[in-house]
């Protein structure tokens, strides 16, 4: 995900060294498997493609032996699937003695787009450091190039910038160590019948596995850390797939160990060097947490480790609900922002209420596992809120959430509304239908995340033929556009949008578009 | 040393495992030392120095920490001297959380202006992988960047090209680790007491310390091979510096294992990933073989090594002798070109001529040594080239030698006629003087390698005062301009001269510019 960089250097962490022991025992074994090139491709124009380029076979990979490169020349190999790992291949040098280093350019693509971007040009607000690309030099040939670092791929272009007239480089054995915490063994049994569900169905599962690693990364190509609002997304995906406790007992131990003093949870958290907080914070990604853990209970009804953390999950709400007035109207804090979409073209405030009503909602559920006396305190804010957001921010007449401040009528405060369950069922499936009829198409939102909630609220509002229709339409047209993993960022009115202008920094293995496996699980198939 | 490229493909080796085992035996010991660089630099333009810049120190390196580089962000370590080896430094991140990995650019350069050139726009015909650049990712910190490779240099540049707004790069203990193969406790002690000439001895053992290395390379940082012409020259500077006998002693076992199945020395080898002769042959580099084994035995005397190799010697002089005609007039044959210089703009038979004379005499030195009954053969081949030469290719009047074929008169005849001694010592004083006078200054040489060698002849022709003077003028000049080893090429007429169109492939420290020293040790000091 992106937004504005948030620098917030003065804060005070209250660390939990006791739980992030228990996040590091959890530490997943990641499997590992060899995966050999499937073939030699050339990338080509074809409009019917992200970004506007395929590949064309080129040559077998038995062939690689005759793809001799001499200065400026290049071939690709192409993984047959999107892949997280590291990569070897066997150089020899051929003709006359070696004079010169071999002076080499890789780079690592997810998708053909990023091969046709002269990566030099790059000007993104988004570090360049994050392009998949390295130069290096080899002294002495035969070698083997062993590169160190982990690359989210499936193409690996391989360009020769200069040798010397007396030798060509021999390419042999390549090999990519593909790795993921994710173990298929586990995979859940789910019968999809319908082709193009069939095919959202095992590309979103290939998603969130690649984007298993030691964390629910967000993305194994770029930002490799764990968001807690892509967190939740794929620990509900993760309970319709590989149903792994420890993942996300360790997430949330993360999160619960590395708070602030105010009982603030970071939007993020990185685990390299060591466990570490980022100090980026997002209003609605503090209340995942309480969320998780929710959620978290229903799946495995492990209420040891609710007990466990309980108490962060109220500090977090009790942190929440001063930002709630008297009237229960939440007051959005330009300093502590709702994320709910990379847009900032539309009023986030009524979405905002919803987020926090839903949270209240999955926290009085732990208040009642662990039986808190405080319970009708969250309680009666609840109802504050629930009350407040019917008779102030609905407009009977339009069927529809506004914002209060300038009767905005956006997609969100709908779609969260709905998610939320502030109104009956009758009326959500109503507010769904207005939407479907005065606000969609959808326009100006890029983030699969935000389409997982609009998809999620017309499944909740009975819209099960129109929610299965939004999930073709949206993810479908991903993968009639090539994808082998959702992508970070995907604006079906306009598919060459990338937040970074340019397809080498965007993410097309992108944890908050996972979800589809979940959505089908549960709304389709009603398990 | 540069030149066309050869390619020959066909060439049958003759191996002499045995020859090789014992090369690899005296494989050397490298020394190795930590440099700490002694500044924190900037690059300032300044027409009195090489390429045209200087430096000029920005900070102590005490400040490095104070040095924190954000995207764009450079600075430059000074080692304060030339030195061969591996680097490596610390890097930590300061401020926010690392969100994105650090991409560095490090140029490792010996002069300043090879910082000024902007390597993108290098189009020369040596390869651009000679550069000493690289671009590293680094995706956690802290970390100690240890880089593998091996780097000739003075300056180190280090460049931020991207991190992320939210923190910046902080460097710490940069770290040098410089090696030779050279011994400084062996140092034969000369009393240099001219202090330009100090200083030219100086500069000149740092040259050869420098290039020794696991065998005599002609430049550490470019080609890192051995050339034989190169060697024969080194191998002088040795005797009269580090007296090193086993290098040496490889040098010739490694040459001797690898020739060609008619008795050719090729004009250069590679000891990695093994042994590996070039494919590249000079005539007078073949010649070569038997002028160094000839002086080793002068130097140590020492007639085992003789018998061992004397045999391929003899080869290599039998096939170098059918290139002379029945009137003793040597036939250049351009598949196996005499190179004297890069120049190709004067005719080099005469030289050539010349380098067949010495060579003989150098070969019957060896011959008398091991008693070879064939002896009067050879010795018959030398007086008839000598007459030749006397009676055909000197011009009387001018008291110069001429090319036969055309009455061409250029430097390299008269040198390489006074080194072979064809004349008597008055003639040759007449003819360098006549040179002095008719042929000086000297312009379009560019290789210290032949400047060696008209250096030489003015000290043979009893010129003392001229060939000091001549000293101080080339490699002095080369000092003036900022040289902390000397160069491969210099054209004191044209001091901003690079074959390669470029300073970052230039080599500043080249084995063939090492001479001094034993031109002193020789001439000046009469040793």
């Amino acid at each position: 995900m992106a937004f504005n960089f948030q620098k917030n250097n003065n804060i005070i962490w209250d660390v939990n060294e006791e739980l992030l022991i228990k996040a590091d025992s959890k530490t997943p074994k990641l499997y590992k498997k060899e995966i050999i090139p499937t073939a030699i491709v050339k990338v080509v124009a074809d409009e019917k493609f992200v970004g506007g380029y395929g590949t064309k076979q080129v040559d077998e990979l038995s062939e690689l032996d005759n793809h001799l490169l001499g200065k400026g020349e290049k071939f690709i190999l192409d993984l047959g699937n999107h892949y997280v790992g590291n990569f070897s291949i066997d150089i020899a040098s051929i003709g006359s003695p070696m004079d010169a280093p071999l002076y080499l350019k890789l780079r690592f693509a997810e998708i053909p787009a990023e091969l046709e971007f002269n990566t030099d040009e790059y000007e993104g607000w988004l570090s360049k450091s994050w392009i998949q690309e390295e130069f290096v030099h080899l002294d002495v040939l035969p070698a083997t190039l062993s590169l160190p670092r982990r690359y989210s791929c499936r193409y690996i272009e391989i360009e020769v910038i200069d040798s010397s007239p007396k030798w060509k480089a021999k390419f042999s054995t390549p090999v990519f160590r593909a790795r993921t915490s994710a173990n298929r063994e586990n995979l859940k049994d789910l019968q999809v019948q319908d082709h193009t569900l069939k095919q959202i169905y095992d590309v979103s599962v290939k998603t969130l596995e690649d984007c298993m690693q030691l964390v629910y990364e967000d993305g194994p190509k770029r930002d490799r850390r764990m968001w807690i609002g892509d967190l939740r997304l794929q620990a509900l995906a993760n309970y319709s797939t590989f149903q792994d406790k420890d993942l996300v007992e360790r997430s949330l131990y993360l999160f619960a160990g590395m708070r602030t003093d105010s009982g603030k949870i970071p939007a993020n958290v990185f685990i390299a060097p060591s466990n570490t907080p980022d100090d980026t914070f997002l209003f609605e990604y503090s209340l995942n947490f309480t969320t998780i853990l929710s959620e978290y209970y229903d799946e495995f009804k492990n209420i040891n480790l609710i007990k466990e953390l309980y108490s962060v999950s109220k500090d977090s709400i009790d942190l929440a609900i001063t930002y709630i007035d008297d009237e229960g109207r939440f007051v959005e804090d330009e300093s502590w922002p709702i994320f709910c979409d990379w847009s900032s073209n539309f009023d986030k405030t009524t979405a905002g209420q919803a987020m926090v009503i839903f949270t209240l909602k999955k926290f009085i559920r732990l208040a009642q596992v662990v039986n808190d006396s405080e319970i009708d305190k969250y309680q009666a804010v609840l109802d504050k809120m629930v009350v407040f957001s019917q008779s102030n921010l609905f407009d009977k007449d339009l069927s529809l959430f506004v914002v209060e401040k300038n009767n905005e009528i956006n997609v969100a405060s709908q779609v969260w509304m709905v998610i939320a369950g502030v109104m009956s069922c009758e009326e959500n499936k109503l507010i769904m239908q207005t939407t479907i009829d005065k606000l969609f198409p959808i326009s100006g939102i890029a983030t699969p995340y935000m389409y997982h909630h609009i998809n999620e609220a017309l499944f909740i509002a009975g819209l099960k033929g129109e929610g299965e229709q939004f999930m073709k339409e949206y993810w479908g047209k991903m993968i009639k556009m090539g994808a082998d993993t959702f992508w970070e960022a995907f604006a079906p009115e306009d598919p060459t949008y990338s937040p970074y202008n340019s397809p080498a920094i965007n993410s097309y293995c992108h944890a908050w578009s996972c979800t589809p496996a979940y959505l089908i699980d549960k709304y389709i198939l009603n398990n």
